[in-house]
C-alpha cells in the first residue's frame, strides 16, 4: 500500500508551462467558419507544444492582460469556466493567468470523458459559485451559455489548426471523473472536447 | 381601426436577401480572438448589407450546403437556435438556408431587447422542441451551451470586422417580445447581441 502511494507520487505530473500563442497563425477568421465541423476520429498523436499552447489560449485563455479578461466572455465576467486536460501523462487545470498546466491527477483518464484515441480531451467545468447572484436554474443557464462561448473557440482553433474535435455533453464516466477532478459540490462538468490531429 | 391595419400591413417589411458570406474578409482568427471584448457603446450607423450578411453566416449560417450543416454545432444536430434580427424597419428571422431575412414583424422592437443605439439587435430562440430526446433540464443545458456557439461565432465575427457588441441575457420587455415574435412554449429567449459599428 504504502509502495503505491509512493509510485503515485513519483508518477505525479510536473507542472508544465505553456508557449505564448503565436500570433503568425494565419487562418482567416471567415476560413475557420467555413472549415468548422464535428469530427469523430482522429490521429492519436501528441500535440505539438505550440498547438496545445494555442488551443488552450484561444479557448479562454487572457487576451487583455491589464484587464484580466479572455477570450471567452462569461456572464458578470464570472469567469467560471475552468477547462481541464486530460493526457495520457495526467489530468491538469489550465491556469491562463500562467499560460500553464497545473497538475490535477495522475494517470490517464481520458476515457472518463470519451472512448477516444484523442491526445488530449479538454472538460468545461462551471464553477456556479464564481457568479455573485442568481438562482440555481440562472446560473446553470449562464455556465451553460459561457461553455458554449469557450467551446466555439476550441471548435474553430481547431478547424484552423488542422485539428478534429467535437462538442460532446455525454461522459463515459462523470462520477469517477468529479473524483479524480476533485469537484466540489459548485463545480458542474458540462462539456468535453476530444482533440487531435485530422486523419 | 381598419385604417389602422392597412397601415400597418402596408408597413410590413419586406424579406431581404442577405449577400453571400465574403471570403476575402481576411483579419486571422488568432488577431479576432485578440481583440474578442464585450463593448457596451456603439455607433447608430446602419451596418452595411455585407457585413450584415457576414455576421449572419457566420453566427449560424450553413457552412456545408451538400450537408446543411452550419458554423455552430447542435447537440443531436437539432439546430435548435434561430436568430432574430431587430432593426428599425422591423423583426426578421434569419433564413440560413436563404440566406435571407423573413419579416416577423414591422416596427422598432429593439428596445424590447436593450436599451441601445445600435442599428441591430440579434435575438437567439431555443426551440427546444427539435430535440427528438432529453429531459427539461438536459434540453434547456443543450440549448443554453449551443446558444454560446452562436454567441461567439458572432463576438469573433465582429471583432474581426470592426462592429462592437456583447452577449447579453437581460432584456428590456421579454414578455413583449415573445409576442412580437409570436413565440411559442417551445421558443426561449435566450440572450441578445446588440451589433453597431464601433465607435
Amino acid at each position: 500500500m504504502r509502495q503505491d502511494q509512493s509510485n503515485t507520487q513519483a508518477q505525479k505530473p510536473q507542472p508544465v508551462e505553456l508557449n505564448e500563442p503565436d500570433p503568425s497563425r494565419a487562418v482567416a477568421l471567415m476560413s475557420a467558419l467555413e472549415l468548422r465541423n464535428s469530427e469523430e476520429s482522429c490521429s492519436s498523436e501528441d500535440l505539438s507544444r505550440q498547438d496545445l499552447s494555442d488551443l488552450l489560449w484561444a479557448a479562454n485563455g487572457v487576451n487583455r492582460p491589464d484587464k484580466g479578461k479572455r477570450t471567452a466572455a462569461s456572464a458578470l465576467n464570472a469567469q467560471e469556466i475552468d477547462i481541464y486536460v486530460l493526457m495520457e501523462k495526467g489530468a491538469y487545470l489550465y491556469d491562463a493567468f500562467k499560460q500553464a498546466l497545473t497538475p490535477v491527477a495522475s494517470g490517464d483518464h481520458r476515457s472518463l470523458a470519451a472512448a477516444t484515441n484523442a491526445p488530449v480531451v479538454l472538460v468545461m467545468v462551471a464553477d456556479v459559485s464564481r457568479f455573485p447572484m442568481g438562482g440555481r436554474d440562472m446560473k446553470m443557464q449562464w455556465a451553460g451559455i459561457d461553455c458554449g462561448l469557450v467551446s466555439q473557440n476550441i471548435s474553430l482553433l481547431c478547424a484552423a489548426a488542422g485539428l478534429a474535435t467535437r462538442p460532446r455533453t455525454s461522459f463515459s464516466g462523470k462520477d469517477k471523473l468529479v473524483k479524480v477532478l476533485n469537484l466540489n459540490g459548485s463545480k458542474h462538468i458540462l462539456l468535453n472536447h476530444p482533440v487531435g490531429y485530422a486523419e
